[in-house]
């Protein structure tokens, strides 16, 4: 016998467990996404590098996976090029291709090349794998699953709004209490403005953030030490020292930003999407965050993150509007919003909060004992009547003894068993043997329809 | 502005429309299947090389997509094998991975990787894209997507038989009337014996594809050109001219086979499985096809293939019997059976049939207009009492002029326009307008629900 076969580190093979527990997620996410309008679509697993290199740093350039190229792929190359054996300029001549890295540069590709066929505003969604040459770690592969949802064309703030619903909605249905955070990159930009020095928002959202863990004074040390001056941080105090309900925190934030054009703008963005957002019936937490700094070299407008409260697994979701995404294909002025979930953290926080065990397994409901040749017709027009009514049915495959095959039945978790031997067949019977009980009844063929129907609600 | 971005040659973008007729094929096939009692898995898109190679002929290893090694991939060649340019040994050294090239060798890999939890007779099946360096030509594509379903560790014919009751119930809820043939390796292997030249099997059964073509008479000068003996012609004969029903066929077919036992073995199992069938209430005819040659290489008993009535377009399923397919990972003596549906056939089968056309489309139901920040409470609310009885629902997300907004449903498809402006709110009432008849309708607000449910029969 050889050696276990294996898989690339970082890939997993899924069972039909996990499959029933991800088809969960993934139907939820995606039945909510059409409720609001959403359209699918899906692009190609490989891309051209011309398409992926160079939009996601140069960090994100050395974790595309390459694929060679077919056919004689060296013999453009020349004896120097060789031998220098530097990869970065290597792969670049003898690999034209790449696999996705996320769905969003795809969806800006998708959205440039087909702009004639559609109707703007687009709204779509789209969940596939991507694929990442991250070291492997707990909770991070190589292969992962990423479920996209954003509106092209339209800079309405409506358009937010209905991402917070369509994020309530979801985790409502799967259970996940969570906490959605908003933040906005104008006010961030306002606030770096005032402070006068734009270089700084990432100092400036980093000491916000440690407000609560070291104090104010702390922080105000720390900003120093970063070389802002005392003038700086007077004006930027009051929100260091923000606190209250988000009304009350933004009523605060609007005095400070008074001074910054791009500020206001943001914070009048910040106030719309929260009126919006009051007094809607939310399963979720929102809140206000201004150290929320995701995504700040493409974000313009709203920053989205997504936490479970009981869960510490970091985002399960997150997003923004992005001004000028198919800019980086020639088609500029077109702004949109969006969010993508972590299909795969979404997995773990639902096995962790022990909420998949509540729902029922959708495999065979009803397995047919085989007894042979001769009781085989019987048994094969049960079979046939349970799936006109799209009860899904299997007879055991073999002849082989009954305790093999109700143990077959057991570890599938399939609840009923039908036992249809000599005595049932002639008096047109069946035996049905509960398989979580174990009790054992026998009915006429002729109700095993009505039978089953009104078993529904208990299997 | 930049030319048109691009993707890779042989692989395709799927627009909403195309998502929502492959999810129709995807989602049909997936019910079958789930419906016979047969189990989800999923494995990684990439394989390590060393599964891979060597499974699909010398013409498959060079069709395989292989994948770059991260890092400094050129450090451990020496500068005479860099000067070499081989690709394929150059190939071997710098790339560990490959896409899956099929869903059967993975699916065996998955079995000997995991036979410690599998409970068999295990039933799964598995819809994931596959990935050839094929040259791409018109239905021919480097990126497709296969349907398998397959049951392992059992040898009764039931299997066959319940493959044939799924093919013949997924192309009858696709609408595609179809031909199912099926043959029998060993059958092919009892005719070459009794010619007594085992390696004349495709001669053999390309002879008997011709007859129709060209003649008994040009056929038997054919084998005899293929270094044939006249006696084995002879012995040949009776099967060259076979004709008539399916059991007519049987019934020579035996005679002719009487000398070889596994010849005797395979019409053995050829006649159970169409016992099985006879009488069976079938959608789609199946027949008894000795020229089916397909897989001679790994198929050990049944050959399936499936092929549309009416549209010419080669096989759009296909599939058989292999007793060890597990061991290429050094696990023997486990014998499974399976078929593939190539959904990209399918899809384009019903196009040609013009089969689409006559389902609904499942996008939105409802557009509420955007008549601006005055009337937008009323119209959010209706929204969300939409939303909440299941009907998917969005308002147009600017306050563009009616026109543009009607020509946004328009376009989109969508049936029911909601007008909801200060009128209709101080009345509590909205203004429906069906977006297919033109008709435009006032009812209470209080009515809506009830209104489109009675509606829903007609969307």
């Amino acid at each position: 016998m050889l050696s276990k076969p294996s898989i690339p580190k970082g890939t997993r093979d899924f069972s039909p467990e996990e499959m029933l527990r991800r088809d969960f997620i993934f139907d939820t996410v995606r039945q909510v996404f059409r409720l609001y309008g959403y359209q699918p679509i899906e692009t190609p697993a490989m891309e051209n590098l011309s398409t992926l290199l160079g939009k996601y740093g140069e960090e994100g350039d050395k974790l595309l996976f390459r694929i060679l190229n077919s056919g004689n792929f060296f013999s453009a190359l020349k004896d120097d090029e060789l031998l220098k054996r530097e990869p970065g300029k290597i792969s670049a001549r003898i690999c034209e291709k790449g696999l996705r890295y996320d769905l969003t540069v795809p969806f800006a590709r998708y959205v440039v090349q087909h702009r004639d066929e559609i109707v703007f505003p687009f709204k779509r969604y789209q969940i596939q794998p991507v694929w990442r040459a991250d070291r492997p770690q707990k909770g991070r592969y190589r292969e992962f699953f990423q479920c996209d949802v954003d509106v092209i064309g339209s800079d309405s703030l409506l358009n937010e709004y209905e991402l917070v619903r369509i994020i309530d909605d979801i985790f409502s249905r799967l259970g996940i209490p969570s906490v959605i955070k908003i933040n906005n990159r104008k006010v961030l930009s306002g606030l770096a403005e005032i402070a006068g020095e734009a270089e700084k928002i990432t100092d400036i959202t980093v000491a916000i953030d440690k407000i609560d863990k070291i104090g104010l004074d702390a922080v105000i040390e720390e900003l120093k030490a970063k070389d802002l001056s005392q003038s700086s941080i007077n004006k930027l105090k009051p929100v260091l020292e923000l606190s209250g309900t988000t009304s009350e925190k933004l009523e605060k934030l609007e005095s400070v930003l008074s001074a910054s054009a791009i500020g206001l703008k943001g914070f009048s963005e910040l106030r719309t999407l929260f009126r919006y957002i009051e007094g809607c019936p939310l399963y979720c937490t929102v809140e206000l965050d201004l150290t929320l700094a995701r995504g700040l070299n493409y974000y313009t407008g709203a920053i989205i993150e997504v936490k479970s409260k009981d869960v510490s697994i970091g985002s399960i979701c997150g997003g923004g509007r992005y001004d000028n995404l198919t800019g980086i294909f020639g088609m500029e002025g077109v702004s949109g919003v969006g969010v993508s979930f972590g299909a795969d953290r979404i997995y773990d926080v639902i096995s962790r909060l022990n909420k998949f065990g509540e729902r029922k397994a959708t495999g065979t409901s009803v397995m047919i004992v085989n007894f042979g040749e001769e009781e085989l017709k019987y048994s094969l027009d049960i079979i046939d009547t349970l799936h006109l009514s799209e009860m899904s049915a299997e007879i055991y495959p073999d002849n082989s003894k009954m305790k093999k095959q109700l143990a077959y039945a057991d570890s599938r978790k399939i609840p009923f068993v039908i036992i249809a031997g000599e005595d049932e067949i002639r008096k047109k019977e069946i035996t049905v043997k509960n398989m979580i009980t174990g009790e054992q009844k026998k009915i006429l063929l002729s109700e095993m329809e009505s039978y089953f129907r009104s078993c529904d609600k208990t299997v």
